[in-house]
């Protein structure tokens, strides 16, 4: 048991050179053997804060220091997390265990929505939910002072010389201060002045936890800006040439409105170019003579047809080439943060692995919720080798073996295979029937007759009242098939393996709520919309049929998080927009405003009496203001549209000046970086995905990451003796259920099945397999060169002896 | 002597198995021994038609048939023809040589754009080309017997068999057939019936052997069809249940007119996937109930922004497979190609190789334009190995250095290091001026302080009479500074050093262009336009300061053919629906036309008088209409374009029925799939360009292949000794004048350069230079496993012993 000295106490030691590592205080007072043994689970039962700084005096102690330092690492890692950051004693490890805590997280979280939601409420409010201006700024105020004491927290974890260095929350800081300020300042004077700062307010979202992948997607904005805006200029330098050309060629024209003006040539060739104003710009002069529409086709040609995709090309490569040097980025700083963890992890003894106790030991404060026998099922994941330790080899699959869920392999092929023979029979017979393929496309087609069905129905509902409070039978009779399958297929398959395809949980979800919609019928309440809405649903299962669609809405799946967090970006640009056009144009626009302008009718509305009947002449964009923030959302949803975009710009424009539509045009150019890049998202993510089908076609069908591993029954007992001999609280009743059931089938082993579905970050490995061998290689070439972690183990350890047979069965646990 | 017997003299022998080739005839009269060695030059000077069938008595004659037929072999390699459509006998032969010929290809070109053309003229004519019904039918019919004519030609060289096997062929018989008809029944009854078929006079052009490309461009977009309708269809589904949904929700209000009826729901739902009626068709819903913008802002997030972007993605990533793909079969077929015309090459002899003879007679055939220098180098620039004879390995690369233009090398570093010091010290001065960066970037702001001129200029003019015919002074100023750049640079670097690069070629003709603009207000034309568009363009030279710019527009002259005939496809396309168009909706479409339709504002066209003021109220959609063929191709652009399409379908709908529609919703979806291939391409194109400069990141400046190739005075010598013993008409004074050079300059050898510009073929070996590897494996795997091609020579001369030196300096020649 003399082998149980960690080799490295500290990184300091260790030479990782950048930060002084947590294990600092208790330099001085390490002993040179370990006294207990396993009892080390006893006293540190939990990774709570605080706790294992307060008692440095024994060696066990040690142990626990180093296995939440691993677990830092590891979350470092994992969240992309600077090691410069790395909290350096044991005040700041206390603040990095308070911060980095879910309900921390949860704090910052709020305290952000709160801020933005604010601004539903202040001065252009939406009427149902103004507030007094008091109230408002009261809640502001307080929402900043859990700001301050958040980013102090910070500044205790960090330090107040990293926390300078930090730019992010530099910018955090200042806005805080400005807003704090402002704040006081309403508060005072009782009254709101233009407070454009308050598009600011989307840092605080942004800097969240939760919101990484928002970050990352400004980032990425960011730099694919350079090429961006080059071709941009291009774009404009075009537009200019032909603004000049067009101010030459049509201003002689007098019924020409679009070119009287080099201003009006520049804004409606700007306009054209998003293609708003198409026929009506060119109109005036082709009228006069057919062949100017050789200068509007050779514009539209150049600029829309060809610099623009020219745009979305140089985006697109930009954006996959960072993508690229990201996920490199994501994953050297993985395996650095992995290194750092298994130089904590071995011993003075035997340097060449971790064996299972310290790895344990690592899970405890890495995974709390870990279970015992998820600790050995991973362990046995890791050991490639079968060897009882650890090697650095072994411990780099660390990330992909730790997110499985591992479940015991069922021995039984259905759910019915225990039941009496007649029983079994029968529902072996549901069984092949719902399986067959005859089954199946018998449910397609009657899918398809349902879909034809609605169509016709609806078709011969015109001008009919179709809200009768009967439904019609049509609906009963299909609900009463889909019924019908979903039962049998429950009882023949049973209900997991049903429910384990996302298709059937679709089927049925979507039949459970049409039926929740006959019942609420039943009950006389109002199931007009769930029905309407549900079922057309049902037709979607159609898309099972034909494998390229089955891809797309995996791929679709598999995209969504990055699909919103794009969205949530957008949103982001949205929040900052609205605020800035409230503050400037609220209460601009409204009915018959514009009468100066041309586009005065699409302002109008009249209530004219012709003959006897009352005429309305409704032109209804006044509707698109900018009067609360969710109109202003409206209003930016149809601006990123952008067809007839320059009417609600030229309506604001004739209210206010002409440099209004300097907010207009900024706005365009925004959405289309942005909408740009979330189209080189999609291209990149399906193409890549496409291409990644096409390279493992064999292979088509998995979805998700699977390994087996299989575990005797000795090995078991024997953790359990373990667990028992060094008297920890952790609970091993897991694993004597693994005993137990065992026993009751007379099985010598288990074979356990581990999860997890398969991510962006597994199929760029694929990918990208060979260059990932050269980035290894360049990356711990470019190690060698700096003092290496490895050095100390060569040092004091040089003969690196196989171990001994007794060892070895020692140290397996 | 006697190793001048072809190994095979048919391919019939060779095994080549598909098709009996041309030297059939010959070979009962095969002997044994070929009795001139180098007279075969003399006799064969022209590779006319029947010319080398009409005498097939000598075995010499033999040689110039192979020739022939491996020159035949390689052209087919080049235009991707299939090897089935070799010519099989002397008559088929003749047939090839008068079918494949620059003048024959021109007829058909010609035919073609004239049977395209007649539409101008006939029925619905543009008004100042109207024609006769009898004149325009007798072109027609004199055309069409010009096309019997060709397809007879082509009968002859294909054989009926082969002829009937050829789809396309096939296609345009059967056309030609209905359009002969049709001329004839037009003639008969002297007026012009509905005429639809006219449409289908596109096959002629497409057929052409100049529209290889559009050709090709249309099977990839056919190709690219099956997984795009897929899409679509998605796409279709989610109209249709959200038209069933709108219609539910949005039809209960009155004054909402888009979503009265299903079919007026589904119209609407199609017409805001363009989102040609977005904010209007929202706005009656949206301001009865305000939360019905999320019907709408759904349907356009999954609509417009991810499924037709997921359109885009699979269009992109099949097009990119197809792409590959061609350029793999293309690649092998070239390959093939090779591989027969070597087979027709090597001598019994001597199976292992090509004798520069023998490669002289086949160039003859295959480029009769090329000189005795030309035959040479490339016979250099082929023989990596050194040795006398070309193996088939150095001829695999026969296509890459057959296209180089060689020129000797220049000794002297500047035009003027002849001239006597003085001169040459000036000259120098202004080289090194002109070279340094100061110059360019003096030169650079003066562009951009003419540029800011323009501007302001132009701004200033606004109102006033810009057509007053002074220049104005700063116009003489600009253009006389530009004059003494160009002055400067073409003394300083020389002439030709200065046009060889394409933004010098460029800044020289804008500038004359420019002058001459000058010239022609001094004689008193109308050199108006010229200045206006002459001027910016000047501006484009700052394009030159950034890579990006520089790459971006190399790229883009490289891709100019490719998208000159995409634009081509479109404009077939173009062509097909305008016919369709023009028989149905000629003369539908007037000013007040469509009163009763939703869109009555935009066909409007009143005088009336207000006070005593005459109002004009135009709203101008009249002018799209489809009153002859040039209106329909600008009212096809504008729904190209998309914006407000939905104007012109609803006033021809109003006109006409609802079916026609159908019309317009069709076309949108035909230029949907040719657009989306567009910005395919151009994607792809870009981002393979993209990622080629980024491989190759070190030679990025050099912009074509180059070859360096030295020849000694004596080889110069040898081969003219070589041509005067064999008595050969060619002419050998290139070979003469080098031998001059050197002697002049006291030489040894000179070095020739050989220089071709890199097309994406070339770009495309680099990137897939892994995988081409494999190909070839693969298919010469493929070849081995079928009656291998090398057989004979393995069989006949199992000893492939090296040569002698004797052999060897004979051989060289």
């Amino acid at each position: 048991l003399d082998d149980d000295v960690p080799l490295i106490l500290t990184l300091d030691e260790g030479g990782s050179g950048s930060s002084a590592p947590l294990g600092d205080l208790d330099r001085e007072e390490l002993p040179d053997e370990n006294g207990g043994s396993y009892d080390v689970i006893n006293d540190a039962s939990s990774p709570a804060a605080g706790d294992c700084c307060a008692q440095p005096s024994s060696a066990r102690h040690n142990w626990e220091m180093n296995y939440q330092e691993a677990a830092i690492y590891l979350q470092e890692g994992e969240n992309n997390d600077k090691f410069f950051t790395h909290p350096k004693n044991a005040k700041a490890l206390a603040a990095y265990l308070f911060v980095h805590n879910h309900l921390f997280y949860l704090m910052e979280l709020s305290t952000a929505l709160l801020l933005l939601l604010l601004s539903l409420c202040e001065a252009p409010a939406v009427p149902m939910l103004r507030l007094g201006i008091f109230v408002h700024a009261t809640l502001e105020l307080f929402a900043l002072i859990v700001v301050v004491f958040e980013l102090s927290m910070k500044m205790r974890w960090l330090g107040f010389q990293t926390f300078i260095r930090h730019k992010r929350t530099m910018v955090k800081t200042c806005v805080l201060f400005v807003q704090f300020i402002e704040a006081i300042v309403v508060l005072v004077r009782q009254t709101s002045h233009v407070r454009i700062t308050r598009a600011l307010r989307c840092i605080f979202l942004v800097d969240c936890r939760y919101c990484g992948a928002v970050r990352r997607n400004l980032r990425q904005i960011f730099q694919s800006l350079p090429p961006f805006i080059d071709i941009l200029l291009l774009l404009l330098f075009f537009m200019v040439i032909f603004a000049i050309l067009g101010f030459y060629l049509f201003s002689p024209n007098p019924s020409d409105p679009y070119f009287n003006t080099l201003e009006n040539s520049l804004v409606n060739l700007f306009v054209l170019l998003t293609t708003s104003n198409f026929p009506d710009v060119m109109m005036p002069s082709y009228a006069r003579n057919p062949w100017s529409c050789v200068f509007f086709i050779v514009y539209l040609s150049i600029e829309l047809y060809f610099i623009m995709n020219l745009l979305l090309a140089v985006v697109f490569d930009t954006f996959n080439d960072i993508e690229k040097r990201k996920f490199k980025s994501l994953l050297l700083h993985k395996r650095t943060a992995i290194q750092h963890a298994y130089h904590l992890l071995v011993t003075k003894q035997r340097p060449s692995g971790i064996s299972f106790k310290h790895l344990e030991g690592l899970l405890r404060f890495y995974r709390p919720r870990m279970g015992a026998r998820e600790h050995y099922l991973t362990f046995k994941a890791l050991n490639q080798s079968n060897t009882p330790l650890l090697s650095l080899k072994d411990f780099y699959n660390f990330y992909e073996v730790v997110g499985l869920k591992w479940k015991a392999k069922r021995n039984r092929e259905h759910w019915f295979d225990d039941l009496p023979r007649t029983a079994f029979l029968i529902f072996k017979g549901i069984n092949i029937l719902v399986k067959s393929r005859a089954f199946q496309y018998t449910m397609y087609t009657v899918v398809a007759v349902n879909g034809i069905w609605i169509l016709v129905e609806t078709f011969m509902l015109q001008g009919g009242n179709f809200f009768s409070r009967n439904v019609p039978w049509s609906y009963i009779v299909f609900l009463t098939i889909y019924g019908v399958e979903l039962l049998l297929k429950t009882t023949g398959l049973g209900p997991v393996e049903y429910l384990s395809s996302g298709w059937n949980l679709f089927d049925f979800s979507v039949t459970l709520f049409a039926f929740l919609g006959l019942m609420a019928l039943a009950f006389n309440m109002e199931p007009f919309y769930f029905i309407v809405v549900l079922r057309p649903l049902q037709l979607l299962r159609l898309f099972k049929l034909k494998k390229r669609y089955r891809n797309v809405l995996d791929t679709m799946f598999e995209l969504f998080p990055r699909m919103a967090s794009l969205g949530l970006t957008l949103l982001i640009f949205y929040y900052c927009f609205a605020i800035v056009g409230m503050e400037f144009f609220a209460g601009m626009v409204y009915p018959n405003c514009c009468n100066t302008s041309t586009v005065a009718d699409s302002y109008r509305f009249l209530n004219h009496t012709v003959g006897n009947k009352t005429v309305v002449e409704e032109g209804y964009y006044y509707l698109n203001n900018f009067d609360n923030i969710l109109n202003s959302f409206v209003t930016l949803f149809e601006l990123t549209v952008v067809n007839d975009w320059y009417i609600i710009m030229e309506g604001v424009t004739s209210q206010t000046t002409h440099w209004s539509r300097l907010y207009f045009m900024i706005f365009y150019i925004v959405t289309m970086v942005v909408m740009t890049i979330i189209v080189a998202f999609i291209l990149d993510a399906f193409v890549f995905r496409m291409n990644y089908t096409r390279k493992n076609q064999d292979s088509e069908e998995d979805n998700g990451i699977v390994l087996e591993k299989e575990i005797s029954k000795e090995e078991v007992v024997g953790i359990i003796e373990l667990y028992k001999r060094s008297s920890a609280a952790v609970d091993t009743s897991q694993l004597q259920k693994i005993v137990l059931q065992m026993d009751k089938y007379g099985q010598m082993s288990t074979v356990f099945l581990g999860r997890r579905s398969r991510t962006k970050s597994d199929l760029s490995m694929k990918m990208y397999e060979e260059e990932i061998q050269e980035w290894y290689e360049e990356h711990s070439r470019k190690e060698e060169s700096q003092p290496p972690l490895q050095e100390p183990a060569a040092a004091s350890n040089s003969s690196l002896k196989p171990l001994s047979l007794r060892q070895r069965s020692q140290t397996v646990i």
